[in-house]
């Protein structure tokens, strides 16, 4: 078992999730490499080998273009996110190269203060080494019920 | 500290979990000893001595016989679990055993989409080494709320 | 990276959070150096600007008044916690200190069985070093909205 790996991957998930839940939104497309994709789907289209996702983005452009456009949005109503990560599983295919499994459960913040759990699934990444950016993240959400809100990323 | 151990520790449970979330209940067993015992239990019943647990399951065999009647039983609405765990302690008792503590939290989600905070909870183990399988597993729920189909593994 | 450091403080994050869910509230004060801080607060508050901590104790004395308080008050129903921590990022700052960042999420169990996600947030720690305990613990809550008995710990 490479330890040092395993760290490094699960710090990266870490950062990835602190971005997100402080709203520095426009260092998200920088956890990708040039031409990496980002991918949302529910367990069920998985299931059924849909192949359509719920949302897609492949590209350092594109990524960018993404929060772009949610900054520009109107968000109906602010609000913010905080990640949890569990259950990290390696599986080292390369050199250059590790896949990685994780289970994720997103809280959802209303302005109110309401708070609710807003989705759960598993994160299915292929990883670039050494430089440790995401050369595919799949997001498989649990719930086919999915909120308009799911602009941003998870 | 034996910080491979750890790792390996945090990795057993991990994969515990994503059996149980991607259905593969027949994979179970496998976790466990061949004599390995599996108990579900309340805070409230831990706290007042009653050894009366709300489910218990020894030995391959009677593993292998739950997923079974599992898979044969009436359930009466398909649904699938994601389960997070935190906050692993360990404690080496001997070359060949380690006591693991952790706590979870499972989310249960319904065909309808519906998703809600099913169980949270201490899992304490006993853990048999070098193998990595659980001699014992004690799920310490803490609600004593359960629900009917509660026949899946925690 | 400095492997062991992060699981040691892995460790403490998890020894705290058993702490507080096993109702052992006076070991509380012991994860604290004997200067050692502890203030909540909300993503709103530290945001804004605004240094007003919804709770603030600092020394041993006061953290330890203020468990004894606890034991001492009327609580208007009994209660448990569950605390997850997750995506934990280090930055030592030197032999005798490292910062923490953390993501945890609280569930209450009433002593009716009803479970609720109480609270959200993150943990900002400054870690004194060799002993690993906190000289601070800032507990900043995703949510405006406090709960009366926000009394025991986070």
């Amino acid at each position: 078992m490479d330890i040092e790996l395993r760290m490094r991957v699960e710090e990266l998930h870490a950062r990835y999730a602190h971005a997100l839940d402080s709203d520095e939104l426009e260092r998200w497309p920088d956890f990708f490499t040039a031409k990496g994709r980002y991918r949302v789907t529910t367990a069920e289209n998985e299931a059924r080998g849909l192949p359509l996702p719920v949302l897609y983005a492949e590209g350092e452009a594109m990524l960018r273009d993404r929060i772009a456009s949610l900054r520009h949005a109107n968000i109906y109503e602010p609000q913010r996110y905080r990640h949890m990560v569990s259950a990290v599983l390696l599986e080292q295919q390369s050199a250059s190269r590790v896949k990685s499994i994780a289970n994720f459960l997103v809280i959802r913040i209303m302005e109110n203060g309401e708070v609710v759990l807003f989705a759960s699934g598993r994160y299915l990444d292929r990883i670039a080494l050494p430089e440790l950016r995401y050369e595919e993240r799949v997001v498989i959400c649990d719930s086919r019920r999915f909120d308009t809100l799911l602009a941003i990323p998870l």
